[in-house]
């Protein structure tokens, strides 16, 4: 039986280790914090004091971190991943972060004889938990045929889209679309609520015609009732505009809205939202329209 | 029987006209253009030369027309609908037009013992066929209950929004999303492209999560295909954006989104696309980015 492992148990990847865990494999983890090292390991899981102590003892080996920073030191870092792993190895990692970095990364573990993959999810914790996440693959089709396995204990749309980073730019195309969206639905229910009618029930009219989209019908009614909790936080909204920006400059491609998105974003973590969701976006504009939506 | 009159058979109008007919209303007929009038005549209908002898023959009034001008002068001008209709008369105008122009116009029809609804519609002409049309409402719950069973020949989802211009008003925001989803599809499948990803399996996979829109899944791949022919037209976008901006200005509401997506469309129109659909605009941001997606 193939020997997974699994670095980085926060709120999305304990759940995904949980699954692959349960799905019968063995599994090696480490992470930042103990609690969840210890949850794992009450389940079965083994116990790794590093990174590098992770990539000896498994031939899959998984990392879901924050940011470009975290993957490249434990991947790359002392005590990382690249100091432990074995040639013939599959390093996956399922952080959203820059695919420029992910790129990076490839080519030196490619020195070693090692496969890298970038994939990253969508569809959040509960995903996580249902073992129902989108995963949009970059790296070898080879690479990827060999993961499929492990990564269908995690998610149900499992995509190889390109080679290294292409996992990470499909992402972000993603969260373009997001962003405006969000745009778009924050708009919509400010004009709603300042023209006096009932912004629930406009997104209840428009909501299923040409006008529809996932963040009107699931983050507009929380705008309106002012449910700020998080599905998906603004700071990661933030760090993920961030990383477009980086890859649209890059590209030379002027992308005007999602652009705008970026800043009023960065305006909302700037007024102390940063770990509410990103259904708070309404505020800003109410800030700048004098107007609030709704009450709780 | 209530005897129903209909002026504007364009596009929408006819379609809509048929609906009535065939439900079995006895129904009174005038537009601008002289086939699509013979077309109905020859299904039964009664032609009458002018809005005014529309407005004496029928009790239900319904006005399907280009713009708020052309809505003012078949109501309220020469030979208009308020010289022959009869005190308890309803007069439904089904245009998407300003919100303020329905609120003169409902004052104006007051004085003389007629209702007014405005009743917007959205589902193209698809809808208008099929008789699924959304409707939205703005004007008296009375009126709105005494005109229902003639609505529902035309549409499914018929609500009441409030009084006279909130039909409109629910129809300006439902192009408010529409629109920030349009740039937010647009932006999306250009770096999706610019990347070098495969544009038509980025919408596929992102499609159903979190950045999933109607406009992504129906206008996305369209784009890719450089199939730019009409769902809904970019003139009438143009036009709908228009009526957005005097009711923000109205209301002092700084919506940056969609007036960003108004001279992006108005660009568009100017290029020579106001009779493309919507979906066109991926082209005034191909020009900026100096980059082309897909190809016939």
């Amino acid at each position: 039986m193939v020997v997974v492992g699994f670095i980085g148990l926060g709120l999305m990847g304990k759940p995904m280790a949980k699954r692959i865990l349960s799905a019968g494999y063995k599994l090696v983890v480490h992470s930042r914090s103990s609690p969840p090292v210890e949850e794992l390991a009450n389940l079965g899981a083994e116990k790794a004091s590093s990174p590098k102590e992770v990539a000896a003892k498994a031939e899959i080996i998984i990392t879901m971190l924050p940011d470009s920073p975290d993957v490249k030191k434990v991947v790359l870092g002392e005590n990382g991943i690249a100091e432990g792993v074995r040639p013939g190895s599959i390093v996956i990692d399922m952080s959203t972060v820059s695919p420029m970095v992910e790129m990076e990364i490839a080519e030196e573990l490619r020195k070693k004889g090692v496969e890298y993959l970038d994939a990253p999810v969508t569809g959040s914790t509960m995903g996580a938990e249902s073992g129902t996440l989108t995963i949009m693959v970059g790296g070898s089709k080879e690479a990827f045929e060999r993961a499929l396995p492990v990564l269908k204990t995690m998610g149900k749309n499992i995509v190889h889209m390109g080679g290294n980073g292409m996992g990470q730019m499909t992402k972000m195309c993603n969260q373009v679309a997001v962003s405006l969206n969000l745009l778009g639905t924050c708009e919509a229910i400010l004009l709603a609520s300042k023209a006096g009618l009932d912004p629930k029930k406009v997104i209840e009219v428009i909501g299923s015609g040409a006008a529809g989209s996932w963040q009107l019908n699931n983050l507009g009614p929380r705008m309106v009732e002012r449910d700020f909790r998080p599905g998906f936080k603004v700071e990661h909204l933030v760090k993920d505009l961030r990383i477009v920006r980086e890859v649209t400059s890059r590209l030379n491609l002027p992308l005007l809205g999602v652009n705008m998105v970026a800043e009023l974003v960065k305006a909302l973590e700037q007024h102390g939202y940063g770990s509410e969701g990103t259904q708070a976006l309404i505020t800003v504009l109410e800030k700048l329209a004098t107007h609030q939506v709704g009450s709780k």
